[in-house]
């Protein structure tokens, strides 16, 4: 082990840095910062301290000290990660983004926020709501951070028409690993100015540096939104419209493809009903627009486009409290498998390949009497996929017992990766590696790109003291 | 000198890599290859060897041998940059893509195309016209190649709405300085696999890889443009109104802001006439849209706006010829200068900023008493100055000596590029940094971000063989 515990004397520097208050060491209390939201118990980790700074210059202290003793920081923000990407896995400190949760700026001309790492989405589309500006990508739980959104590159649904968390990040503060600040980007719309920095951060996991501040791009709000469920008797029939609607110009804000025995389970666990129970499949396709009128215009061609290619009936909804209950059981069938579920994937392949993906992942799933299962953002060619410790018998669950699904668990996850990457897919589209993917990092992007990423890493963080032990192994 | 000259045996073993007839070594066949669009002579540098690969595997031969033999490699597309990017200046190999310019795929289901770097954007164009796809960007020179225009993640004025070529790249096959053949990205619209390596070789300028290939997402057609020329009295009202535009939901394809001195001796240069006389500053506004219909309701909103903020008129075009020779007058405002112009700038400030980087130009040219015509992309930020080594004389151009201009030219230069940061902004939006503006990186982004960039660099390429002198000096 190549790191220094944490002693007495660092605690009283670390409480001189942040105060007394904004450390924690009692096991209990550390409880939170063990884990995140969805890794398994054996990955479970408590830090040797939990640190909360309120400024970029205590981030900075606290990393020139850490850099100094050789103690892992893991940075977290509101740890609805999937992938165990902010559990302390070396110990060391949990460096918690918390308290610096300011929106510093709402700048209407340009159209930008600035804001600090530890607000959590939901308060963010609140601060900017009331300047009558939209931030776009809705990666889901709501209680995430900007920090970890951003440690991600999360996506979401509503990245088929306006993109994911990358595309709205304009400039970035952060604190590399030997406590230097620094700033990339600005509220600028173009830049070549050297190597894009920026993109390097978004995405990284908190491995390269902190970020403790982001420029965030926004746009007007959409004056209308209307929601399109169709049903279709073949998954492949639904995914094989997706294509002839965007090459026709149509552009939707998200387009879902949701199998039906998933959406049955979620209607049951929150007592609500789906608008339709016809077919295999669904899409689920928003739109959005400058006016009811044109968006029902729209909706109304993409809906022949859809019944063109075989889907059984096409129901609109512009409705705001029925269009806020669809989304709600799609967003919930998460909620509605979770204590049966032992991972979450999020596998992408080209958008032409998810049926043939999804295919793959039936074969699977009869080979080894399981169920898996799969829905996702079909534009994207985002699936994703949930591995079970628990089946389906009729309205009942039935457990898997430990020793089976232990068994089969890698066996699963090794056949749909290989699926993916034989699609020409990769192993995360949204998640990110974090701890659960990172055994097959090389497996899905090659040897070559995880060298060259090792080198920057080694390179801007030569004692390993930022995030170790995630993306993958120094 | 780390550098080791080219002598008779490596030249043979050039030749064996790529053919006899696709090595270059006489003096004269290789001024080409001596200087890029816009360099001043006191760049120009000339090359060792022309290296003309026709494959990935010739490139990955080629670089193997020059990391073995400490031999510099400049990769060289179109050469239409304006920074001295693909210029030799350590001398060794110009690596020319030129002969590397396949169209491998248009996927229509998933709306991508696989090309060769030394395929040129006219050639692009075209190919993918065909299959009635659309690649928005529009950098300028339609001879520029595909491996350029990544390399210096080009823009143009096409971005506001589309983005840069940076949105559209979502794959690329490159060669390391070792010769090793990375594959980043793919067919892909979402990915959080791992570090974002694909972005931070979008912008290197050749320095950290040669591009063999890319993979490059494209859109349907516009079903219809428009284009909206609108006269000011002040260009601060014209800038002005950009924002109130951008705040009501529309996002055109390109605005375009030119004062008008400038206009008029393109006028007479081309010999055609622009669309009105009146005022000091155009806004030229494109739109496009599903139909005619649609887009002349949106100018017809866009105009109100424009005149509700002081604009004197509204000129809207529908006719595509017309439309054609307006576009054709503001893309050679660059040529009707050319030969008088000493450096061509591309700082880029906030939105909100322009006007004001615009005022603080024209106190520099009353103080230096020179003429500095600037134009550019208003929704962007990006504005290009140009230094001039002639004044105009009513309709006559005056030399200014060579002393004079010399003297000046970099007073001038500190002053543009001081008043650029001093609004927050950067001095370059999509030109790149090449060799003309490495001495102001720092000054622009920070010593630190140039510190990670060198480290960046050392660690991917650590005998500094990929485009050295490039960007900054290790």
């Amino acid at each position: 082990m190549p790191y220094n515990k944490i002693n007495e004397d660092i605690i009283t520097q670390l409480k001189a840095i942040v105060g007394a208050e904004n450390v924690i060491t009692s096991k209990e209390a550390m409880e939170d910062y063990s884990h995140d939201e969805y890794a398994p118990d054996w990955v479970k980790h408590y830090p040797e301290a939990v640190v909360k700074p309120k400024s970029t210059e205590e981030v900075s202290r606290v990393l020139k000290l850490a850099s100094k003793e050789k103690i892992p920081v893991t940075p977290r923000g509101g740890a609805t990660g999937l992938t165990g990407a902010c559990i302390p896995v070396c110990g060391g400190i949990s460096l918690s983004l918390e308290k610096m949760k300011k929106v510093i700026e709402v700048d209407k001309e340009n159209m930008m926020a600035v804001v600090e790492p530890g607000l959590t989405l939901k308060e963010f589309y609140t601060a900017i709501e009331k300047f009558n500006l939209y931030f776009p990508p809705h990666p889901g739980d709501e209680s995430a951070m900007i920090g970890g959104v951003i440690a991600t590159n999360a996506g979401g649904a509503r990245a088929v028409k306006y993109g994911v968390i990358r595309n709205f990040i304009k400039g970035i503060e952060c604190v590399l690993a030997d406590g230097t600040v620094m700033e990339v980007g600005g509220k600028l719309i173009k830049n070549s100015t050297g190597y894009n920095l920026l993109n390097l951060i978004i995405g990284s996991e908190g491995t390269l540096c902190v970020v403790t501040r982001a420029i965030i791009s926004l746009i007007p709000p959409p004056k209308a939104i209307m929601t399109l469920i169709v049903p279709y008797n073949s998954l492949h029939d639904a995914i094989k419209t997706i294509p002839v609607i965007m090459a026709n110009n149509f552009i939707p804000m998200a387009v879902e493809f949701i199998e039906k025995d998933v959406l049955f389970v979620t209607e049951k666990y929150l007592d609500k009903t789906w608008p339709c129970r016809q077919g295999e499949a669904d899409l689920m396709i928003i739109l959005d627009g400058e006016s009811e009128d044109e968006i029902m215009k729209t909706a109304e061609k993409i809906g022949e486009l859809c019944l063109a290619n075989n889907a059984i009936d096409v129901f609109i909804s512009d409705n705001k409290d029925k269009q806020a209950e669809i989304l709600k059981i799609r967003s919930e069938i998460y909620e509605a498998i979770k204590q049966h579920t032992l991972e979450i994937l999020d596998v992408t392949v080209p958008r032409s390949k998810i049926a043939e993906l999804v295919d793959a992942i039936h074969v699977i799933e009869e080979k080894y009497k399981v169920w898996l299962p799969t829905f996702g953002h079909a534009a994207d060619g985002n699936v994703h996929t949930h591995i079970m410790k628990a089946v389906r018998e009729g309205d009942n669950w039935k457990e898997t017992p430990e020793a089976e699904w232990k068994a089969k668990y890698h066996l699963i996850l090794d056949e749909i990766y290989k699926a993916g990457k034989d699609l020409n897919g990769i192993i995360s589209g949204e998640h990110g590696i974090g701890i659960l993917k990172k055994d097959y990092l090389a497996m899905s992007i090659g040897e070559a790109q995880v060298t060259v990423m090792k080198k920057i890493k080694r390179a801007l963080d030569p004692d390993n003291i930022l995030n170790p032990g995630k993306i993958f192994d120094l």
